[in-house]
């Protein structure tokens, strides 16, 4: 049997859902599956992976989960956007117990970059950025033509970038980061404050229409579409604050590639990508002239497959 | 006669000075010269530099020269601080037809952080964040093991990530770059514009006392000392701006060691990096818990070394 026609399972443990999907060796995804997160803990986690990994069409010789927490070396060192997680938490005896493969742990958004990576907008690019845009934002690297995890598997943090130090409020506490004004949680937030001050808004009676639990990027999408002012203006403002970090972000680190990617950039596509780059543009300093932005091509996969690739790898290199 | 006897000269060119020493291969600097950098172009250099390394005790297999200016792939993309010197100077057939012996360019910053990763500060590191406080506020990086050099040799410039956007005037034209805040030349103008609105200070008079044609480190360093108020603010404010810049930097990078150098951390010494340290830590998500934040330990030599470094694996790997 080819490496290229062994069969790896990819997971994507997210806040909100967990995708699976059965990847052969040229990343392509033959068979996709997907439930809500369990809120009950790590147990209920590990049983749906498992669940949706057995319902798989074909063996996998190897699993790759990523999820939102640091992984280091193979390790979980922390996970902090899942209930009831822990670092104690053994998530590959959890894991490895239910599945009958060897399993091979990465963070989310390294495992999405590595997935544009190997099969999507980034392939063949030396140095890159990506960029998440989704509750939060995220990042991952590719330098010199690898992955980049940092000494303790948690560089890519773009999200904390300040762009405003003592500026807006972000949910880890400090005030200035560029997720406080781009991450759709505080961009919630914020729009709920301005409603109290008396502004208006058909944000959140989209939300209601759609019957969504709180504004997801398709009720943001369609509020811009709907010329709704509020939305605009916040949306304005994150692609402010995106350009001060990725401008400062390339300035430090003189990538070819922006890859951007989460709900917003997959439902407003490369318009959206390419208003992040001109707001850039006046804060690089000396940007390669090879530098371009683009938009996520493998949208859900993307985690997916570079969970598989990073499984895949993991075994062929043990 | 063994790789580690072979003499290798190292020439670092600045914008005050000119730097060689001969080094050999466990990196030791056996003898060094030095001269003001010409002002007159590129030929006045190119025989400065000659004459140094002629100068010099021992024959040199190699001549690795740190310029102050974007290197790529061994080609010198621009010059930017050196007067009478554009984009078509050829440097290194100007040096090579002067030395009997191979050349090989670097950009200063790089070198630098290079010579403290193979024989000082940053020995045996694997992801390096180097911060150079000089006239300007350049960087370096070592990242997974190496040098990183960005996709067009101009990574590593954290002297124009973005702290305070809008805020102060930087040098390259925008507003709000920490070198606008941190670098020396910056820092005078701000001391020069206090001064004009009715401030005191002794900067300028101790600049006239010790000779010097604007304030220097050491000029700094004494003000300080003397507990000059309008300087300290002004380092104070360059101390808090670092930390945020550096604090992005860590959350974007997850580096293990902060190395610090340039004139005013060698005249204030450890002290100093630990202010930086202090001012970094509320800006970082989460730092490893081995981040270390250290003071150069080669002062003058760190580009002399690295520049033979460079040479040397590059004599080598050809």
């Amino acid at each position: 049997m080819s490496a290229s026609r062994t069969l790896v399972a990819g997971v994507d443990v997210g806040g909100t859902n967990i995708q699976v999907g059965m990847v052969s060796g040229d990343h392509e995804v033959h068979d996709r599956g997907k439930v809500p997160t369990p809120t009950s803990g790590p147990d209920a986690v590990f049983d749906a992976v498992a669940e949706l990994v057995a319902d798989l069409d074909g063996d996998p010789v190897a699993v790759g989960v990523g999820i939102p927490g640091v992984v280091h070396a193979g390790q979980v060192l922390t996970v902090p956007n899942l209930a009831g997680w822990d670092a104690d938490v053994d998530l590959v005896g959890g894991l490895t117990s239910r599945l009958d493969a060897p399993v091979t742990l990465g963070n989310d958004a390294n495992v999405g970059l590595l997935g544009e990576w190997v099969a999507g907008a980034a392939r063949g690019a030396r140095d890159v950025l990506g960029l998440w845009l989704g509750t939060g934002v995220g990042g991952a690297l590719v330098l010199d033509g690898r992955p980049y995890e940092g000494s303790r598997g948690s560089s890519g943090e773009i999200g904390h970038v300040q762009v405003q130090p003592g500026g807006a409020m972000c949910g880890c506490g400090r005030r200035g980061c560029v997720e406080a004004y781009a991450g759709r949680r505080m961009m919630a937030g914020a729009a709920h404050a301005l409603v109290g001050a008396g502004r208006e808004t058909r944000l959140f009676a989209i939300q209601d229409e759609e019957d969504r639990p709180r504004p997801t990027s398709s009720v943001w999408a369609r509020a811009l579409d709907e010329g709704d002012e509020m939305a605009t203006q916040l949306v304005d403002s994150a692609v402010e604050h995106l350009g001060v970090a990725v401008g400062s972000a390339v300035n430090l680190l003189d990538v070819e590639l922006v890859v951007v990617g989460g709900g917003l950039p997959e439902k407003l596509g490369q318009d959206l990508v390419d208003r992040i780059a001109a707001a850039a543009g006046p804060w690089m300093l000396r940007p390669s002239p090879e530098l371009r932005f683009v938009v996520s091509s493998l949208g859900d996969d993307a985690g997916v497959v570079g969970a598989a690739a990073l499984a895949r790898a993991a075994v062929i290199a043990g």
